[in-house]
């Protein structure tokens, strides 16, 4: 089994391969792992490495090129998308999340708390970003909210994004009194960015993340998140993969698994 | 390339698979990942199956028992300790920390600032734990403190075991202006404890953590803590381990690498 990851900055990494690990350890499979790193071009040789090892099978995070999916192809070696961040043909095996679904619990627990200006910081222009973004719009609109275009900021996913977007929300004359940010580093920044502005959370200002990283509990107040069960479809992605390297019959070749709204105590009623 | 880990429960782990990572790439190396899990039994096979694969060099976080280090050599497979948490024979090429150095310079800035209660909340058995606990133990001599054994509480290197430990030492009737934690994620369960007891960090009670993870920087406010060079450990460990297995002459086999006290917002002088 390989896994290929793009960048191991991001702290779901862990997540993602333990949940790799614990299938492997069952089967008693060997796990190859592989980060192409920062830079995608240090690590062209990788397709070569990977036939040349004559890997049974694929777990990718990183985006793969069209000419590496060919080659990966036609050399019977299946791979598996997990957390696919672009759109791929139908025929490619994929697990993800319901980012749709997620985002829209995110901000109907923000509507239902009574909330009308509700902003989201949303990543670029990953596929899950979107769907969490749509997911968002459409809960505003089942509330009967408008959905404005200047009341979305895009940024990175990091804690600096997450920080600068807040700033430029909360810095507006009607500012927003809960932000629904694209995952829970750019929460970490939009907590730095309220405390700046000298508000409270909840008090002053909700805040919802994603992802349920155990930083997220950390936090004080601890962060109301959208959980995204990074383990469980990490081992759903290795579970399929071995089960195509071994050539076995498989019914359902992409799936999405739930996500679960988590609330803590970083949302409450606006001007409490 | 094999890294071995025990338990990726722990959130360095990320930062040790990144550094592996930097070095496996530059070398053109592929990396093999195991993980013996929470149960050490589950993979009693690992052994077996390294030497079949004919691995050429292991940097291992994991404990190997005495007959799984005998194997290896027997086999010719060279093994690099990283960050040893158990005295191993002096011919067992290792990377580590100045632990000692690091606990050190911890309670050494907080009696700087005034403290003369400096309490710490230790983590179990490992030598690392030990050498920290020295370590703090000489900078309270070095500052004409004393060192009592009450002023020291075991707990495990968890976010639970640091808030239970810091309960303890805050109940007391003389509680102490300062602890200094065995690891960031006991530091987020004192800053916990301290919110529980109504202290604010850093005006009723100064916190140093150890390792510098990035929920240090996270935290509010923003955590005082010993940075352990974890990614540049692992990378040295792993060009250690390739040198051994390419059986290049290697001058130096047992290596710490410097800690570095990084001063954030959560020490200050006592009863500001």
């Amino acid at each position: 089994m390989e896994l290929v990851v793009g960048d191991l900055e991001h702290m779901w990494g862990l997540e993602i391969i333990r949940g790799v690990q614990r299938v492997v350890r069952e089967h008693r499979v060997g796990l190859v792992l592989t980060e192409f790193g920062p830079d995608r071009n240090t690590i062209h040789y990788w397709i070569d490495d990977t036939i040349a090892r004559r890997s049974d099978c694929i777990v990718t995070v990183a985006q793969l090129s069209d000419s590496e999916q060919n080659q990966l192809r036609a050399r019977g070696i299946p791979f598996v998308v997990l957390d696919p961040a672009s759109e791929f043909p139908e025929d490619v095996p994929f697990v993800g999340a319901t980012n749709w679904a997620g985002g829209r619990s995110a901000t109907r627990h923000l509507a239902g708390l009574g909330h009308r200006d509700i902003a989201m910081v949303s990543g670029p222009g990953h596929l899950f970003c979107q769907a969490r973004l749509d997911g968002h719009r459409s809960a505003l609109q089942a509330a009967g909210l408008p959905t404005r275009d200047q009341d979305v900021v895009r940024a990175p996913l990091t804690e600096e994004g997450g920080h600068r977007a807040a700033l430029e929300l909360l810095d507006r004359p009607q500012r927003p009194t809960a932000i629904f940010a694209g995952n829970d580093l750019q929460a970490v920044g939009v907590y730095r960015a309220a405390r700046e502005r000298a508000l409270r959370i909840p008090d002053d200002l909700s805040v919802v993340g994603f992802d349920d990283l155990p930083v997220a509990a950390m936090l004080h107040p601890a962060l109301t998140t959208v959980h995204q069960p990074l383990t469980e479809m990490a081992m759903a992605a290795t579970e399929l993969a071995l089960a195509l390297g071994r050539g076995e019959p498989v019914s359902q070749t992409g799936i999405e698994l739930a996500t679960k709204l988590v609330i803590r105590e970083s949302t409450a009623p606006p001007g409490r």
